[in-house]
């Protein structure tokens, strides 16, 4: 019985991420898109991959227009794969979206089958498996309120330079690095999932998979970039390389990149991962002169909201907890906020009044 | 005899200052203007000033299209008032273009008469003078390499809430609050000359004219604005009203501005001048629901550079030497430098390659 993938976001990551289960071969891939849904229907997608090649017209095997639709196709699926961004001061955040999803493959579970409802988190930052776990712990999921499939959380953190840069238009230019684990390292059927998952995910000469039994080390690791390299080249609007560059005598590197990493390794460290000083140098290096524009740059490029709670407020959580002195990430994150105040009243989520000088 | 001064720089501080002598109507006043000029000796300028109302077509009694002109003019000017941007790193520092009018001052200037030359600096920063001193220490100014006049360097600070908003157009919005001194306190000519321009500026209920017994005090105090709101607001390129509120919970105020003005605080206080903390609530206060934009914000927007090196470059210069802790300054400032890069590539001053992501 082939699996049935459902793919939730069709960005950058997303789309690739369809894409790869597609090449593989070995299961059914369904792709929730939103603003681009006619022209993938009647075009597909035009994909510049350095994995995969140059891609014309591809279509998966099924295009849902939001997630409700997918919900009202009555399937199960057996992979719910999320990659949208994680904006929980957004409009859409991902416990909202996910529910019912879920709550339709609970009613479509046919016991027969034994199967597990696997739910697959790709997005970036850390602690946001939290919201899930509390979401699958409600009763409510199942009809009968007793009966249901048991569910596994897998975590997964991706390295893929891949961006959106038009309607169905893909341009992938790092090889996309996916790690994934178990969110409960204890878990076995989870990690069994992973397993299977991989099987259907790996291309092997083409894209590279990690399994992971400590993913929230990986976590932490991808913080060292996108809670410092991130915010900064949103904040100031350009490329990472201009970012770099423009500081002149590597004050951009040297006086805030690598001051606000280490602080990411000393919050990391006082949540029980240690994470080399090495990797600093390469989340620096490998873009280094690669005119790459970071996920976030690219939303406030697009007026769109960043992913910076998940990102950046969460580890200054921890930091907190732990009394982390991080007056660096503390900056960029106070900065970030009011970047995305801008785009919040830019997309019509907060209004501000010139004559009072206030918020209505 | 009618005293003679040049305003150079025809902004939203330069236009007032001369629209300020002007209206005390005791001296000759004359406009260096250089992308208005056409305008302005055809319309002359539309005022909206708090202080003096609307005023429309105004001229001052000459305007020059160059320094170049004013100094081919052959006069000799008793105040040259130097309102410009202190731009350091820019394409047009004070000290190059100030040259040839203290040449043709020297040149033109009658022993006969015992007149002094004094320079005033109405320019934000700190240790501006410095380049200056220099320059006027030269021997090349005197013809002969022996007579000239006397210099006085006179200093001062504006708490003025003026920009250009269009070709000719100046919104002025808060009260023009001209704080000056000698730069040397002993320096007796200089005093005398401080006494006389106030004469020459000060209009009674209009604008508030102080003697500064202890100019680079008041420096230090106008940057806990200057060297803080100021480039926060470039770097988010928003107003201050907006800034303040989209950080939301007031991380604005109490996670950015008030520990950066702390540093500043600490700065002047290891260079020997005491600030007082209230200064920091005023100059929240004052811009609180005002919804102004800072000129360096009105820098970015517009595409110009901005003051950093002598707003805050400086400051940390006296902070590194002192050895005062300032990561939020430093931050802001490496940040900012970033800003100034990318409006250099903008107007052209450095030209970035895409293929080989350096700088040519």
């Amino acid at each position: 019985m082939t699996l049935k993938v459902l793919v939730i976001g069709a960005g950058g990551v997303g789309v690739l991420t369809a894409y790869s289960l597609f090449h593989r071969a070995k299961c059914e891939v369904s792709l929730v898109v939103r603003s681009d849904y006619e022209k993938a229907v009647q075009d597909g997608y035009e994909i510049d991959s350095c994995d995969y090649g140059q891609i014309h017209n591809w279509k998966p095997h099924h295009l849902y227009r939001s997630i409700e639709e997918a919900s009202a196709s009555g399937q199960f699926f057996d992979y719910l794969v999320v990659t949208t961004k994680n904006i929980p001061d957004g409009p859409s955040p991902v416990r909202k979206f996910i529910e019912p999803v879920l709550k339709s493959c609970f009613e479509n579970w046919d016991p027969k089958t034994g199967k597990s409802l696997n739910v697959f988190l790709v997005q970036n930052g850390i602690d946001i498996e939290l919201e899930i776990i509390d979401l699958l712990k409600a009763d409510h999921l199942c009809s009968d309120g007793v009966h249901g499939p048991k569910v596994t959380l897998l975590s997964g953190v991706q390295m893929i330079g891949s961006t959106k840069i038009g309607n169905c238009q893909i341009l992938h230019k790092g090889q996309d690095y996916l790690i994934m684990g178990a969110f409960d390292p204890k878990d076995t059927l989870a990690i069994s999932k992973v397993a299977e998952f991989k099987d259907l995910y790996w291309n092997e000469g083409k894209n590279h998979f990690e399994l992971d039994e400590n993913v929230k080390w990986s976590r932490w690791r991808k913080l060292v970039y996108n809670a410092t390299i991130n915010p900064l080249t949103a904040i100031v609007g350009l490329d990472f390389t201009r970012t770099l560059l423009f500081g002149f005598d590597g004050s951009t590197e040297f006086g805030i990149l690598r001051p606000a990493m280490k602080e990411i390794l000393a919050i990391a460290k006082s949540d029980g991962h240690i994470i080399p000083e090495e990797v600093m140098d390469y989340m620096i290096d490998c873009d280094r002169t690669m005119v790459y524009k970071p996920s976030m740059m690219v939303d406030v490029e697009k007026t769109q909201l960043m992913e910076l709670e998940v990102i950046l407020g969460n580890p200054l959580k921890v930091a907190a907890q732990n009394k982390v002195p991080c007056p660096n990430l503390t900056l960029l994150y106070n900065i970030g906020k009011i970047i995305q105040g801008r785009t919040k009243e830019k997309i019509g989520m907060i209004t501000f009044n010139e004559k009072t000088g206030n918020l209505e």
